[in-house]
């Protein structure tokens, strides 16, 4: 997994040799073990410790980065939705007409894609199981995205407009690769896309 | 908790005496039990043996009743489900035209329930994390449930059909009562309803 020989460990403060060692790259490492860590196991059941394992890293190093289980998964989730959570502004430009149809390819774009549908699943997983992890979604999901999404709009409800048209997509998204229903697991993408496009846009926009 | 003592531990079939003390009050008793120990923990934490000492029995009296505990999970769901799963008849009777609004007003309604939501809760918090818990909510209300209202339909595409207009319900409760998204958390039901019945029923009987 990785080619550098693990610290010893220790606990407390990482010593001077491991900060020394430490860097980008490792901060990166960790990031990548726990988002591995929370996609496989979920949130209540990953551990700093198991984190720095498959890191090979000692936990001190872990906590000396990045706080606590909750600021490690706020982190992994951040660096994953870094490209989502500034996808609203693109999303939103261009014709009102069209957004339902743009926020729709986004989301399943996001979901079909194995890279990101790992810290999805991460995500989903743990915030439907703890209330630390629920609140890490409401301020990474509902707060950044979706309310950027909702000042474009301009219109009276307009959050919780937003956050209906989300409801959609998160629905069909959670039957869809989270519960593996059938026929929509096996559904056409296109076709999927062709009725809740409008769906979305009718949510967004509609008088 | 319970009134009568619990029988004497042991491993293997339940011996006479216990079958004799059993009966449909115990068997209830263990669903229950069953019931809060799924909600509460989730499918993997909840084990047979901390259903049986909810619920003051032995636990081969449970292997008994029930068998594996995927069957005691599918049990547990299936009681507190039956007027879901008889619900669809008289959701999709009656003037198709209001059949959106009708079972948009049934899936809030099982939410809204206090007694209702926890098996629900038990069911999301499972099914997102447990295989063998998802397959128990594809048998159950997926085929059970949605297939029988696509049945009425008598549409093209009636299955996917059933499981979009699905989705946007079982995505708004998610949001609303799982994550706790706001506004969405404390918006008023009525005005939810109000958006949600036309979607819903657009997804069942749009050309």
């Amino acid at each position: 997994m990785t080619e550098t020989t693990p610290a010893p460990r220790r606990r407390g403060r990482p010593s001077r040799k491991q900060t020394a060692e430490a860097g980008p790259a490792t901060r990166d490492r960790i990031l990548d073990a726990a988002r591995e860590e929370f996609s496989e196991r979920g949130y209540d059941k990953t551990s700093i410790r198991g984190i720095a394992k498959a890191a090979g890293v000692d936990s001190a190093l872990v906590h000396h980065y990045f706080g606590t289980k909750e600021q490690v998964f706020e982190a992994a989730i951040e660096v994953a939705f870094a490209p989502a959570l500034n996808a609203p502004t693109a999303i939103a430009d261009g014709p009102l007409d069209g957004v339902g149809e743009r926020l729709t390819r986004f989301i399943f774009g996001v979901w079909e894609n194995p890279t990101t549908r790992t810290p999805l699943l991460a995500i989903v997983r743990s915030a439907v199981n703890n209330e630390a992890a629920a609140a890490v979604f409401r301020r990474l999901v509902a707060s950044q995205l979706l309310r950027r999404i909702a000042q474009q709009l301009d219109l009276p409800d307009a959050e919780l407009r937003a956050e209906l048209a989300a409801a959609q997509l998160v629905g069909a998204a959670m039957l869809r690769y989270v519960i593996k229903v059938e026929p929509l697991a096996s559904a056409d993408l296109e076709q999927i896309i062709r009725r809740l496009a409008p769906v979305v846009q009718g949510h967004l926009t509609n008088p």
